[in-house]
């Protein structure tokens, strides 16, 4: 005898004609294997990480709906241009949203004690009614929380945990961080402050600076200041900073970041060496707010490197030692330093609807969606 | 009792007030320590990598002689603005010379046995006539070599030879080199085709290929062809390379390279990943031809790295091991795999003479000087 069972699960279609396309569709979902679990998703957030997979290199000023009020879709271009750079999806209905929570509605032989339990899970494909996935992917929800509380518990803490551990494990005491002000950056300030770490945030406006001051940050730098590249000095001078995370990816910026840190090391230099310190010097990219090119002016020696950072491949390689640490103080903390705030609770059909993705995509208005799609 | 002897020294200083000027200074030289060597210097290559202490950032186009016929002196003017970026070095009157060889005139009481001894050594200041130094940064040349022949047998030969060590290190196969045409690029193609590792070699000119494929090169890409991308994708995809190093340095090259191994790594992949491949892809810069920015466009996911290499850190942290294996190698295939050819040889008076220095500085011109300080 074989169960199954099926529900709503949004997909995003990008063509080889040009055509961004979203829509819902019924999936069907056999019984779970020994070690898996169908989970009823009832909390799965828009995240800025989700947009990349869920809109491509659409033109959003170009979404409009499409579809019929039964089979709702939302459409888009794509400048003909920018196909090249996604070859490898055209044409392919894909999944999208990286993490969510829910309630366990059936269990494999081996996990049956997750039953009827609220999850927090990551693995991609959560804009979805059912999800069927590993119970080693999931994490069972302390008694006190609530699925929303649940919804974001892997991308932003892992990230901001993770830096963390990077950063230990290549022997740096301070961090630089870009974009500081985000969900992410709130929750770094938050660890970074309760491990004696001295952190760096890079902010672009005064709002954005005078926010993390409230919750306790002590080193603000404000990029738009005419004297930006004289304060990051001092900020990194004051806190021995060597590693940086950068969430903006294009221009100048990752450049500056290194340029402050040798101009502190060469301060310690006896002698003149043109190739300059031999302090090691890291920035890593991690996002992609500005899509552009780096340009990064190579003012700084050799001992230096500009590298991309992945959540994803820093927990393939993590040590499970590290990892279960991690995702016991995400839990033991979900309530202080790795709650989210949302802005508002959507329905799958509503995910759909051009002006709430063009809300998302304008990333700065502080909206932050969370999609409930058992609505 | 104290013997000293002197020699004239030739010192690169830069002023605040904006004037390269290079001169040639009576140094004396106390006997030396115990493990120290004092060497009559007879052979010093202009390399590339001396130009920058040499000249700074003068305007080459202003050089002129003033001084006299006994103390002579070059100078040229240094534009304002590129005055903050040799901050640490103004108004030091820099000795200059990364490497050379000589004859050892007076040796410390536990090294004697290398009096009277060609050797070759490495360390600065050795536009000099006489060089003391460390014992253990001298290699005895063998019976057949002259001073001409080990002149540069550290800064090319154990960069060529620590770009194969740091491939091996890191988990490469196959080797990016650009400007491969160059001495140094001759000499990593006659290590890798002798080892069989295979090197893809990015010239700028059909001249240059046509010289790599008569020593023996197998996959040569102009970066000048209207299909250099493809061209470059197709040479990455036969070698598996996932390594380059980079003597330009400015401009989207170091991109590219990242790029094509991205798209190979793509190739391999069953399920579209937008964070692209898992596939590690690293560019050194080890050089700064072009001075300019480097522009990466990020187009290859985020399991890249871009950073410095610089030859003196890595020996540095080289294992002593892997150092006296690289030394020995040298010493062995001198006459072949580290062979250099010099296009004339002038006195420390003709390295002041502007026509001289200027010839150096257009690299391209396929001149190549050795100083003998003993003319």
């Amino acid at each position: 005898m074989n169960n199954t069972m099926n529900g709503l699960e949004l997909r995003s279609l990008t063509t080889s004609g040009g055509q961004l396309r979203l829509s819902l569709e019924t999936v069907n979902l056999d019984e779970p294997g020994p070690e898996e679990l169908v989970v009823r998703v009832e909390a799965t957030p828009i995240n800025p990480s989700d947009l990349g997979l869920l809109l491509g290199p659409a033109d959003v000023s170009t979404l409009r709906a499409e579809g019929t009020p039964e089979q709702p879709a939302l459409v888009a271009d794509i400048p003909q241009q920018r196909l090249a750079a996604i070859r490898a999806r055209l044409d392919l209905p894909l999944p999208v949203g990286n993490e969510g929570a829910g309630t366990v509605v059936s269990a494999g032989s081996d996990v049956q004690h997750f039953l009827g339990k609220k999850v927090g899970m990551l693995g991609g494909g959560m804009y979805t009614q059912l999800r069927k996935l590993r119970a080693q992917d999931c994490v069972v929800l302390p008694g006190e929380a609530s699925v929303e509380d649940g919804a974001s518990i892997f991308i932003n803490p892992l990230t901001s945990l993770g830096f963390v551990e990077t950063m230990k494990a290549e022997g740096h005491k301070a961090i630089v961080h870009t974009a500081a002000a985000s969900n992410l950056g709130q929750m770094l300030n938050k660890i970074c402050l309760k491990d004696g770490i001295p952190l760096v945030n890079i902010v672009r406006s005064e709002a954005q600076a005078a926010m993390l001051r409230d919750i306790g940050a002590r080193y603000i730098v404000n990029s738009t200041s005419p004297e930006f590249q004289a304060e990051l000095t001092e900020a990194v001078a004051e806190t021995g900073a060597t590693i940086g995370f950068d969430a903006i990816g294009g221009g100048k910026l990752a450049g500056q970041i290194l340029q402050a840190m040798e101009i502190v090391a060469s301060r310690s230099m006896t002698t003149y060496n043109r190739y300059g310190s031999d302090t090691f010097k890291q920035v890593y990219i991690y996002g992609g707010l500005d899509t552009g090119p780096t340009v990064i002016d190579r003012t700084f020696g050799f001992t230096w490197s500009v590298s991309g950072w992945l959540l994803f491949l820093f927990l393939q390689k993590a040590d499970p030692e590290v990892m279960a640490r991690m995702r016991q103080r995400v839990i033991d903390e979900l309530k202080t330093t790795f709650v989210s705030h949302y802005t508002k609770t959507i329905s799958l059909n509503d995910a759909l609807k051009p002006e709430i993705l063009a809300d998302c995509e304008r990333k700065a208005t502080g909206e932050k969606y969370l999609i409930n799609p058992s609505l």
